[in-house]
């Protein structure tokens, strides 16, 4: 039995991930942590999420010696922060723990990316570098021999998988840049009040036009240019992303369905459904990306869902772990 | 013309105010307001309430010279804190200014009610005592000789339409006390961020049982026990009480009928619709109280339904002012 | 392993029993079945619902032969019309199937019950005798011995469960008769179109007052009258049941806690929360009942939560199985 | 006074005209008709839409005889399907009534466009000739001197809205053609059960990828190509509009200010927001169109949003008839 701990259980991504420790059959719960000054350190995580109640009762503990929570476990979870990850990865990476990050601050690998985008300098180059992306359906073979895996963005996850599998296979032509509309859940914005979460104040709506860091995350990793326009929408959790891009000259719908075919068979965590096309209710509360894309002419209309808090944050890192560990992919996720 | 000002614009019943107020034939919008401190202060009231645009653009002033901002209108209304009002009511009072007050700052008139229930002592007792409380229905005459209005709560809105005209008519038997059962719309929290109003955490769940300073209120005004549990809602808007109720011995469903029809003949706020059952929709930005019911044997089941913050807020008071003012009830409303 | 086949697959309650089952390590699913004329039949039960993708894909068969069905499986959940299985239930009993019905034919045994409230004879007085009412948390024993389990309503569930420690403790005055108000997710009503059901039409309101089915299923098996008024909510699935009654003279709340804790001790299925009051968001999805409680001098206000397509049947259905096979009570469930 | 009769006043829209008409001081209602075969004939209009009771009474009547109907009105709004508007528009023309049509059936003038896109051939050429685009905004000189009016469809409303003043101005670069997600509430469908309406299947996804009728609609009145994606949002009412284009070489944000300014300017219809991007709850019950927009290097995203049943229907066909007889734009709509 491996022990796992996860840092940040307060929030959303973390209690899932709780959840998900205390069902798999080769993980042991070790700690659960928030910040230090937390008004929520020392309640039972079954009081900040109900819906754990009588399945997860351990407290979560303030981070004070992190040290010695390194020392305690073999893998961490890392639901923090962008800032907060940046600091603890090497901590846990130094004592030996596979760490598996959801935030951004070991995703891209590019020059001001994290004073542009994240407002902080990157100090740990080095591991930086030695990260591997995490988006499970791609990496799987740079995941098994990362010690440190940067799991990616729940818009860029929707995206990426939608895209490419296109794109690897040449079909696409860049000279219209791919244009992604996506329109997330509430819960991508934390757990947290604030008015823009507010009940009343919450109605579809784009956001970050132009300018939301999951652009550059995108682009880089795809190494392709793409406009990205995410949306808030009024529902809990899902990503929806509607992707529209032009097709080279002669390509034919049966080539882009023998794209889609190659790049998932055998992979659980995706389902390729043809014409059919997604809806966020049908991921929502399961690990799947479902992906569904209509041809015409020159044009293809990609359309993928996702439950934002799983394939996008906690069951992908889930999977990466259990890639990295050699279980089967979706253990403990379905 | 008669100037009309609003304090605490930047609210959801002060929008809802400012736009009937620009509605209204008779009125003249004089004054929007919110507190001196206010991070909202100098901006327009569209900015704050987007809805608004093309509509109303006037600026929300920060509240500095009470006296002055008294001085230039001849209607006050108070869209404020219940300290606030408590304050400000008789700024505006003893400067002639007609008052109509959405807090609960002068609804009623009972030994240590505000020290219990709204952690305050009443300074202002002699206008508290002349203070006519603006349930439109049933104080029509008092209204229209009052100078400061009590507008009263939403779920009391709600609970004392349903109730009254059977307590009246002598049909209820108490000693089985009233059972209101009432569901609010998010909006009733006011506009402000807050764990529990974030959008993820709104889940259909009873609140303030047992203590909910609105039970007193209804209890007062009713002069009869109840039992009042209200629940937050996943809408935005509207309020829904469910009242069980016991009937006295012998009581017909004609008599209940001919209660109904007595207490609300030629008042068009509300809208007695039998054994229709209201259903929140039907109210929502609408000024109505719907009222449907259902006897079975010695047993009552009595369905009211209102928008929150007009029937249970800003167009009771702006009925209010029309009853005072003499203008048709509905005027600015439909 | 033991064969388990599903009859109703195209409804809702069908698919998460087909998906519990897939789960479950000693069950095999051995057959889904919809009605013979289904425009439904042949398909794979992935295409009925989207999210069994990649999970289930067995396609489901119109059940043309109920003999055969029965002499293939050992096990069947009947998640079909009331007289539908009415109907089926004896042919899988005399095959020596064990079966968990979820419809409301084999209930309640009280005479003029089915003419009076589902408009049927009831043709199988024999099964209904010998028919055991699947209250998990309550009749462990007798489903233990049980052929046929009648797995209790939704609201009847969420109702019981709250009202039956306090009843059996003997601490409820009846003469005021307990007010159960409870509200419904739509998904209630099952998976077919209606004007009910149409998105633009659902809207917090009272059905059903006075007349619901429920009701007398309560009443019989707490053997106390209720009155009992259910509502539609604005959401897809969960029950909460906000419940008041009048506890005897000079029962005290250490009385109440102690009725509760005694009641639901070593059970699973029930969260006892104490003063924390149930919201349905927790439970979703979940096999549980939250149940939370506030006394005020003589009354007590107990409210209860559950999953209506899972407490309230497919989950309770499969708590039920788990019993009377002696499994742990939530295999497949958690 | 103007009597006005609505032809289809059991849907939504055709409720929303009833209340528009009842409020407009120089109208009066003439008549409410559904067709003859309606179960709902003879019912008054508040049974159907219980919004309107104490407001609109009139019952709707079977259309048995519409030469009488005809006889009996000066102005006709049709919100009837599109075969239906086909039919009636003529003989309303005819009898010399101002005819207001809804529906698709005179708004484009295009060979096979009605085989292609409706699926019958159109029957009056001559009338489809006569017949005025409605787009408010920008046809009010020929609507002026049209007898018939054909209002556009939603989608096509909040598209040509934000694209139009661009386009007019020569801004854009077509060689990229439009993107235009756009997301519609589930009203938009009418008011009618269904398995997609259903309120448990309602779930954001897009739908007639490549397909639907309002592509060609937008297309052929914008005189350029563009990508039309609509999705069904979870929500009752609304419509959101994301459209993404590429500017000519050396476009600046200034010129495309102007060019927004330039269009709107005088024009109570349409909002413009700049850089504040709308969100649907500020326009829903309201007959606004909200613009907002954004630009980066040579793309540019413009976002809309309207309320489909207001300016995608019922008040920009009003705004029609105010335009028509001269009355202010927005009389009875604000």
């Amino acid at each position: 039995m491996l022990k796992t701990t996860i840092i940040g259980a307060s929030g959303y991504t973390g209690a899932e991930l709780a959840l998900m420790v205390t069902k798999h059959p080769e993980l042991t719960l070790s700690g659960l942590y928030v910040s230090a000054n937390s008004v929520d350190a020392g309640k039972p995580i079954s009081q900040l999420h109900g819906k754990l109640a009588g399945l997860v009762e351990m407290p979560v503990q303030p981070l004070v010696d992190v040290q010695k929570a390194a020392s305690e476990c073999d893998i961490v979870f890392l639901a923090t922060a962008h800032e907060v990850s940046h600091d603890l990865a090497p901590v846990f990476l130094a004592q030996g723990c596979q760490v598996f990050d959801l935030s951004g601050a070991y995703r891209v690998k590019a020059d001001d990316f994290y004073t542009t985008f994240y407002g902080f300098e990157h100090q740990h180059e080095n591991w930086l570098d030695k990260a591997v992306y995490g988006l499970a359906e791609w990496n799987a073979k740079e995941i098994e021999s990362a010690q440190l895996v940067a799991v990616p963005g729940c818009y860029p996850t929707a995206s990426q998988l939608a895209i490419k599998p296109l794109l690897e296979a040449g079909l696409v032509d860049s000279t219209m840049w791919p244009v992604i509309n996506a329109t997330s859940g509430v819960s991508g914005a934390g757990r947290k009040a604030s008015m823009t979460n507010s009940f009343c104040e919450v109605s579809l709506q784009p956001y970050g036009i132009f300018n939301h860091r999951h652009q550059p995350e995108i682009a880089t990793h795809l190494g392709c240019d793409v406009i990205f326009t995410p949306h808030l929408g009024n529902f809990k959790r899902g990503i929806l992303a509607t992707i529209t891009m032009k097709l080279n000259d002669g390509v034919t719908a049966e080539q882009v369905a023998s794209a889609f075919a190659t790049a998932y068979e055998g992979k659980p965590g995706v389902r390729v459904k043809g014409e059919t096309i997604p809806r966020i209710q049908d991921v929502e509360n399961t690990p799947f990306c479902d992906i569904g894309y209509k041809v015409q002419g020159q044009h293809i209309i990609v359309v993928s869902a996702i439950d934002n808090l799983l394939k996008g944050a906690s069951s992908q890192a889930m999977q990466c772990l259990n890639i990295k560990n050699q279980f089967a992919q979706l253990t403990a996720l379905v």
